[in-house]
């Protein structure tokens, strides 16, 4: 049996909750950040009865408990420095998006990964879902042709976010933590590369929360001509009926596919008007990652995946911050900047 | 009783046909471009048993009628140069879009008028829908507080267009087409300004159309720390249930608006979840138009509103064209390059 620990409790570690099974057992946990809530964390331990220790450092952790994988989702600019000690320690990630919040720190960590052997992927969950499942699987199938142009939204409610989010250096910023998510998309449904990008991002309007920018939108240049924008934003409405509203429009040669509102709506020669797909069940990406780990399938997010989207977030802010385009490398591989 | 000309039968004569009232009287028309196919005009024409001369040559209708309006809507690349001479004969233009092909024309376009004192407006006749003058009379009312996001779309069918859309020269291309329209809703919804823009367009997969664009992304920056994205596209599949799929969305600091099937859905603090919006009447753009001439009211679609939408399409496919971000001068009023 594998064993598992938890570093911070300030993303996703539901992912890693939620994926336990016969496989992986969960031996401790401890924070990532300095000051680091773990409340909430605790709650869902408490809720699904698992008693696990608590370390007070997570390197001490991790010399005790020696676990295979380690999940990190400690405050946002963090996640990278962690991530590369776990590595170098010869122990699988589990990575928090965005996995770095610099691109020198980006660079320094996919060095790790090259040099470790071991698997590391990224918290990219909402692929999961049954509707972009539904969705991947019918792009995939030819169902729409080529791709040529995609738009993705991630629109959030704010609320009052925990402090470290309001400043750049903790929390890195609207288009890498919320934005990530889409731009994955982008790579994972057309299959092409980024090329260049142009952004902009507003921190106006941000209810107080310091650096945070609340609005955005990033115009992205990919292989094979394909053009892709995103538009970020943490302006949902409290009355709006959900958190979140994601959602992905593909244009392709044949046909048009669409997630909204949690449903996948293609139009192509197969019928007359638009159909609505019956969708695939959900998946776990924590036992994903786990079957990466064992050898029994491919993780859902390849690691190179989870380098790539974040490396193209974190050109995209730096296009938004400086306003001027940022040009990928034109290889299919990203540049190693630690090479 | 005001007379207007028709010349060309190429674009939206039909809102003039349908735009006629007891103020004007259609007194002829003509073709603008050389070969250019009036059949559709006669067909219309004949419809509504509307017995109306046509000329050989559009200059020697003008000179013979004297109207005093001229309808421009030719081949793409001849509107500006007609439009320009009959701004200079003391004729008010109510143009086709794009108003201009290339940004030397839009300049000495844009000088003509100023020397004129005529009233010119362009055909952004999908303003004067009820769903877009609902939202607009929506955001105008402050029901969103104020814009910070904008993406719009078009998306139409390709069929087999004639063949003057196929080269640059005649037709302008994708963005200035059928984008325009959009870049004009951006300007109109948000009363900001543009300050750069990239893009990206493709003739890959346009079944033969020679030059034509058929799928394109732009990204604008505005003023206030707006940000807006535009996706345009001749891939409607033939068996969607209509020709265009036109559709914006804007997040402001108060609530989220999206027009999308002809239907206008706001979210707000107004009421709890998505609110469907009662709509205003279809208005006749070529009726404002008239309006304004006779000053009795203000033309829907400004003389500057038409300018800057030209120069905005136009400075996106140079984007486009270039790969390269394309800067507009600081001003609110766009740079008159003749002067």
């Amino acid at each position: 049996m594998l064993t598992v620990c938890i570093v911070g409790g300030s993303g996703h570690y539901r992912y890693v909750l939620e994926g336990l099974d016969e496989r992986i057992q969960l031996a401790a946990y401890a924070a990532g950040s300095l000051g680091e809530d773990m409340g909430k964390l605790e709650t869902m331990l408490a809720e699904r009865a698992l008693q696990v220790p608590r370390f007070g450092h997570w390197q001490g952790m991790l010399d005790t408990v020696k676990p295979d994988i380690v999940a990190v989702n400690s405050h946002f600019g963090d996640h990278a420095r962690i991530s590369r000690e776990c590595l170098q320690r010869g122990i699988h990630v589990f990575s928090e998006k965005p996995v770095a919040t610099t691109l020198d720190e980006l660079a320094a960590l996919r060095a790790a990964h090259g040099a470790s052997g071991q698997h590391f992927s990224a918290m990219f969950g909402i692929r999961c879902k049954p509707w972009f499942l539904t969705a991947h699987a019918a792009v995939s199938a030819g169902r729409i042709g080529a791709v040529r142009l995609m738009h993705a939204q991630k629109s959030y409610k704010l609320g009052t976010r925990p402090a470290f989010y309001t400043q750049r250096e903790s929390c890195g910023g609207l288009i890498p933590w919320v934005g990530s998510h889409a731009i994955d998309w982008l790579q994972w449904f057309s299959g092409a590369h980024f090329l260049s990008v142009t952004a902009r991002h507003s921190r106006q309007h941000n209810a107080g929360h310091g650096d945070l920018e609340v609005s955005a939108q990033c115009l992205f240049d990919m292989s094979h001509g394909i053009a892709a924008t995103v538009s970020i934003d943490y302006l949902r409405p409290t009355t709006a009926p959900s958190h979140d509203d994601d959602r992905i429009r593909i244009t392709g040669t044949r046909g048009v596919l669409e997630v909204r509102d949690k449903q996948v709506c293609l139009i192509n020669d197969e019928a007359e008007g638009p159909q609505t797909l019956a969708q695939l069940p959900e998946r776990s990406i924590f036992a994903s990652f786990v079957d990466q780990v064992l050898g029994t399938a491919d993780c859902i997010v390849s690691s190179d995946d989870a380098f790539n989207a974040t490396l193209a977030s974190l050109m995209a802010r730096e296009a938004a911050d400086t306003g001027n385009m940022q040009r990928f490398a034109s290889e299919r591989d990203m540049p190693n900047r630690a090479d």
